[in-house]
């Protein structure tokens, strides 16, 4: 049955619609090609989704999830500001390991995404950098931080463990954990008095 | 007279190009877009380009020479360490500013670059990148930063500035200079040793 309701996608078909998207870009690839890497007919797959559009605001939809998940246990936790902050590295850098081909696919296609929609999209990735935002504006409140833009140091730090979906292997030298601590060894030091 | 050598695309073509393949996508876009956008008839453009890989390569190899002209300007100065990062940051966050839609075309349609050319791209930005890496393990084999992997290290500070084509804006509240100098306070007091 088709619905319109933001209840979660299969997962097995979510998997497959992140792999097609990444390999032949969204406008490329059709609910044939996602019906036939799930594994089902094309009409079966329109008993979960309406049409393409669905899947893509899927996909996205569950990342930001996954991520305001992660920070909100971090974020909720009785750490210091700097030990909030490695662990931010170290989720996102997993996150990003974890869901690479999502993550591209978020990146690149979401002006396919349209209307309230995105901009349900916009308001959850907005809360999540607000969260990251707040660790270190309560850091620089309270004197453990250098004064700093807290805006700025966040999208500073979140780029750090972010751009990893260009460059970052999971079958590569340093684990997520190894190259994010080399982030956060950096940016603590850069953050805390000396 | 349709050409395969590696000449620079006459400036307002390239521009245009990049105007509408960010607009439209690369794979949604036509000559015909392109050319409208120009100002000039399909026909026209065929005597600069020989199809619309071309386009894209040109603008991939000319954002990639601006990018190193920039840099090994800065990498032959005798500043210090320190220095030559902080103009990096500046340089790169200059660069992302002003080439916004640029680097998102880069970004996003690289797959489309095939071949030969890619593996020429490749060349330049792993050149690119070697060149920040190098003043990184100049700090480091000196005493000027700290013991940390260059290769990570230099992948992080890219990072920061490279970002901005999410979010910088040209019109927002800080330069890309003040942006860039919040980047490197962090970035430079992380590596120095205190």
């Amino acid at each position: 049955m088709a619905s319109d309701t933001e209840q979660p996608l299969r997962p097995d078909i979510a998997a497959a619609a992140t792999r097609v998207f990444s390999e032949l870009g969204y406008h490329g690839a059709s609910m044939q090609d996602v019906a036939d890497a799930v594994g089902i007919r094309k009409a079966s797959l329109y008993h979960h989704v309406r049409k393409k559009e669905d899947l893509l605001f899927a996909i996205h939809d569950g990342l930001i999830d996954e991520l305001i998940a992660d920070t909100l246990a971090i974020v909720s936790s009785s750490q210091s500001p700097s030990d909030k902050l490695r662990d931010i590295l170290r989720s996102t850098m997993r996150f990003v390991a974890r869901n690479r081909e999502g993550v591209t696919v978020f990146l690149h296609e979401r002006a396919a995404v349209s209307g309230e929609r995105w901009d349900a999209i916009v308001a959850k990735r907005n809360f999540y950098e607000s969260m990251v935002r707040g660790i270190i504006a309560d850091g620089v409140s309270s004197g453990r931080f250098i004064d700093v833009s807290p805006e700025i140091a966040a999208r500073g730090l979140l780029a750090m463990a972010n751009w990893g979906y260009t460059w970052f292997r999971s079958d590569g030298p340093l684990s997520a954990d190894e190259v994010a601590d080399i982030f956060a060894t950096i940016a603590l030091r850069g953050l805390e008095p000396r």
